[in-house]
């Protein structure tokens, strides 16, 4: 036996240690307000109760099929109640939630089925052509489930049975899974890479939970958040919400597709308080006519992540009373680990200089342990000068267990004893990180770096710009130039002498684009710039 | 190799693992805010880079006098800034902080320091008499450490050093201890049982982290947060708020009595926005004039706990403008595990009724596995019937580690998987519990249980009475009878009489009172009325 008194007979046991785990908090939510709205979709409203209820009979569903810890069910379906309902019932029943984003082809759906090795796949109509063809590459298909939404009339059912007929074949009464080991694994997010085959990457119980409550804290949410889903469900699930939503006996609104109207109408009609959305989401928003957004008597939070966002489309959001928090993080992080948060002496400066600060990507969010920009050879910080790049780096209870069947590439992204972000940073004497770049995104200008980021963010100020991106274009002299590639604002007449003398007039002339390309800018289906398009176009262009 | 892929090549590492501490948040909050006030007694106000340099220092100094692991660093003090800093530098010295309850004698002190192996003691001149007295009667006393503070002038220094001093002797830059395992005690309280020797409740990290965001969530607290401490931090270390405090970046205003005046004062100088206390606290603050309570323009929420407390205390306090939380727990489950959670459309009752559904004890709080009302032998939970009677039982990571050299004692606690709470209680339809009494407080009349915590709750709202407590009295015919001790309002001339009719009109008249005897009640050095002095009284007047 250990000398250390406080070691001695204070074992761990049934009373005072349970695995944590996300789905206690729908459990409680159930429980304390049973009544309350827990989901809507049009006139589809639920309870706390029911959902509760549904969730326990799906996972009953799914082990009376086979189903259990260790397999996964995969789910392709737009931000509805069903969606977020999976969230719960699959971890439920013990297996791992897959959710595959929607955007992707045929291809890459059988290739993360198949790597998966998914034994459920929960569709929607609204997929069920692509769906339909990545299913039949398949040597193992999976079960095919079709979610009917009497809201989408398109498509059509290409499943063994509906979502109904499956919820009906189970019980609401018996005894769900709960993990015994907070390190199971929760879920399993395929990361839409821009080059290779997608990797997998395995949430945990402990991370799911530590999350949805970091980003209360995070947010400042209290209890009862009406919760607007403008953010795929997809997306590092729903960057954990699904789970904070629980946690706050809060409203999940449905939203099919991210469009102006729908959302301005939600958030006048459900009184909605929170969204979260890319910074081209806020862009979109802040492009409608300002009659969409009249009436809003409330106040309404937004969370942006996914890109850095340019400082006039925080400035814009703000103008129109939306409360901006800028988050970032990486699938790897269970979305974003990283908050700009706020500082109330930061009120008194003028809105530009807000918004400058608030495009910086933070300080580590409440939950995760330590974040650092260092040197990615020797893992030494760099001095917080707002000078000196590094690459980002995290370590803690919000980073992943790790990539499905991929150790070497586990390995190389934890050299070290941190997990590698890959995002070239600055980090500021207040201890704020800036990004600056992806680390191939960075370029080198005679001798010099010029983050491209920098040069979109001057370029988005230009009220003619609709969408920038900026790569490097090999150079004879320089090495590499900065080549734009814009796309102008609709019907505006815009010369590539105007945009370089915008340049010159606000940048440093070595960070000046020599290059400017006007036309529509390639995407991944997350809605991702493809800079590596773009690098190969700027090499054509030599 | 498990065939589940989920559990290949997915290892815990340092990148993606780390022990919970309430500490991160301390160390957060002086990276993020680090100007922004963390402590203030009187003028003396620090900020958290401060806090967080001073903490460092003491825990290296401890560590240079040779405080490690396994250690237990002792502290008695009131609710000053020294006494918020040692919850996180003794953490940081690896040592268990033992906070003593400043009201207990020389012998009760003497006993809990020999227990605890206190290597080292932290003192205030407030209580330097019976510390001195105290510590003369250890065959090893602990290293002494005075408090100095300035706002208070009486008592004398009787350590080797101040606590300044023992700082002076740390390092700021040196690696402070951080916990591997989660599961390691944090802190030790000896509970102030009414009977036999104090029992000795160590606290993991886990909880302690925990329980810190579970208050936030619980309270709907956001950042930066003015909290006022009412509540003794040797109680459940100020159940965990040091702790809260620092995860929100907040500010712990200093009070060293719990006295009207100054509290109204800095709930105005100070925007104080929180405190806790138990319900005779605010039934002080609710009779006092009303001219203190004018000027306040802020919300001030307020968490009561520690005794059932009376619908009319809680009504008076909200009709003065508080909005008062009313949580339930005990010294096992880290302070308050059980929350009245409020519903909106509790919010259209009358006052009355409000009250009345807030003085019930609740639902598990946020983070707090399980609670239910049993029947103590079979652990059968009760129906939720709101009359049936059974024991509150707790379960999850809110739960002690069990007790200190003592193993039957935490064995009996956790019989069955459970912690037993000993308070009785029923479960009402929409599933709060309500503490009907402790076990061994019910009186029993007829064969019929009466609920003295019902009878007490009732003479409470009679205007002439300031405090009641209820005990059984034997009596040859009924078995028990109630039996009222009743401290008047001074200078009220109330009869026996008059209080009977108000039962009478009041109760279910085998309920009433049969016996009243007024005088002042005897209560523990932590205000609880100890109910087995009277029930002793009671026998003597047969």
């Amino acid at each position: 036996m250990s000398n250390n008194i406080f070691e001695q007979y204070l074992e761990q046991n049934q009373a005072n240690y349970v695995a944590l785990t996300p789905v206690s908090f729908l459990e409680r939510a159930a429980f304390v307000y049973p009544n309350n709205t827990a989901t809507i979709n049009g006139d589809i409203r639920r309870s706390w109760r029911e959902v509760f209820e549904r969730c326990c009979k799906l996972a009953s569903a799914l082990n009376k099929r086979g189903i259990n810890r260790g397999d996964t069910v995969s789910i392709i379906a737009p931000n509805i109640s069903e969606h977020f309902e999976a969230h719960f019932a699959v971890p439920m029943s013990g297996a791992v939630l897959n959710s595959i984003n929607t955007r992707l082809d045929a291809e890459a759906i059988a290739f993360i089925l198949a790597h998966a090795q998914s034994k459920v796949l929960i569709t929607d109509k609204e997929f069920s052509a692509v769906v339909k063809k990545a299913v039949r590459m398949l040597p193992t298909p999976p079960l095919v489930i079709d979610i009917n939404d009497p809201y989408y009339t398109e498509g059509e059912l290409i499943g063994s049975l509906s979502y109904d007929e499956l919820l009906a074949e189970g019980d609401s009464d018996v005894e769900y899974f709960k993990p015994s080991d907070e390190w199971d694994a929760i879920t399993l997010n395929y990361t839409s890479g821009t080059t290779g085959d997608p990797k997998g990457v395995v949430y945990h119980y402990r991370g799911a939970y530590l999350n949805a409550v970091s980003n209360m804290m995070s947010w400042g949410m209290t209890d009862h958040p009406v919760y607007l889903w403008t953010l795929p469900m997809f997306h590092c699930n729903g960057w954990c919400f699904p789970w904070t939503i629980a946690a706050t006996a809060g409203t999940s609104v449905s939203l099919r597709h991210v469009r102006a109207e729908p959302i301005f109408e939600l958030i006048k009609t459900e009184k909605v308080g929170y969204f979260c959305g890319a910074p081209i989401v806020l862009n979109m928003l802040n492009g409608v006519d300002v009659s969409l957004k009249s009436d809003i008597n409330h106040t309404v939070k937004v969370m942006t992540a996914g890109a850095p966002p340019p400082a006039a489309v925080i400035e814009g959001m703000e103008a129109s009373g939306f409360k901006v928090t800028h988050v970032y993080g990486l699938t790897e992080t269970y979305g974003p680990s990283v908050v700009c948060a706020w500082h109330d002496e930061w009120n008194e400066k003028n809105s530009e200089q807000q918004a400058k600060l608030k495009s910086r990507q933070g300080v580590r969010s409440p939950m995760l342990d330590q974040l650092m920009v260092a040197n990615p050879d020797t893992l030494e910080p760099v001095p917080q000068d707002g000078s000196t790049i590094g690459e980002i780096f995290m370590r803690g209870n919000l980073v992943m267990k790790g990539y499905l069947k991929n150790p070497s590439t586990t390995q190389a992204a934890f050299k070290g004893g941190w997990l590698h972000s890959g995002d070239l940073a600055v980090w500021h004497s207040d201890g704020y990180v800036e990004i600056k770049d992806r680390s191939k995104d960075v370029i080198i200008s005679g001798g010099e770096n010029i983050s491209s980021v920098e040069v979109e963010d001057v370029l988005y100020r230009y009220p003619k710009i609709q969408e920038v991106a900026v790569v490097a274009k090999p150079d004879k002299k320089w090495g590499e130039t900065p080549c734009a590639f814009v796309t102008p604002i609709p019907g505006s007449d815009i010369t590539q002498n105007e945009i370089i003398r915008f340049c010159r007039d606000n940048m440093a002339h070595f960070k000046v684009p020599k290059t400017i390309v006007f036309g529509d800018l390639p995407k991944t289906s997350t809605g991702k710039v493809q800079k590596f398009l773009l690098r190969q176009r700027a090499i054509d262009l030599t």
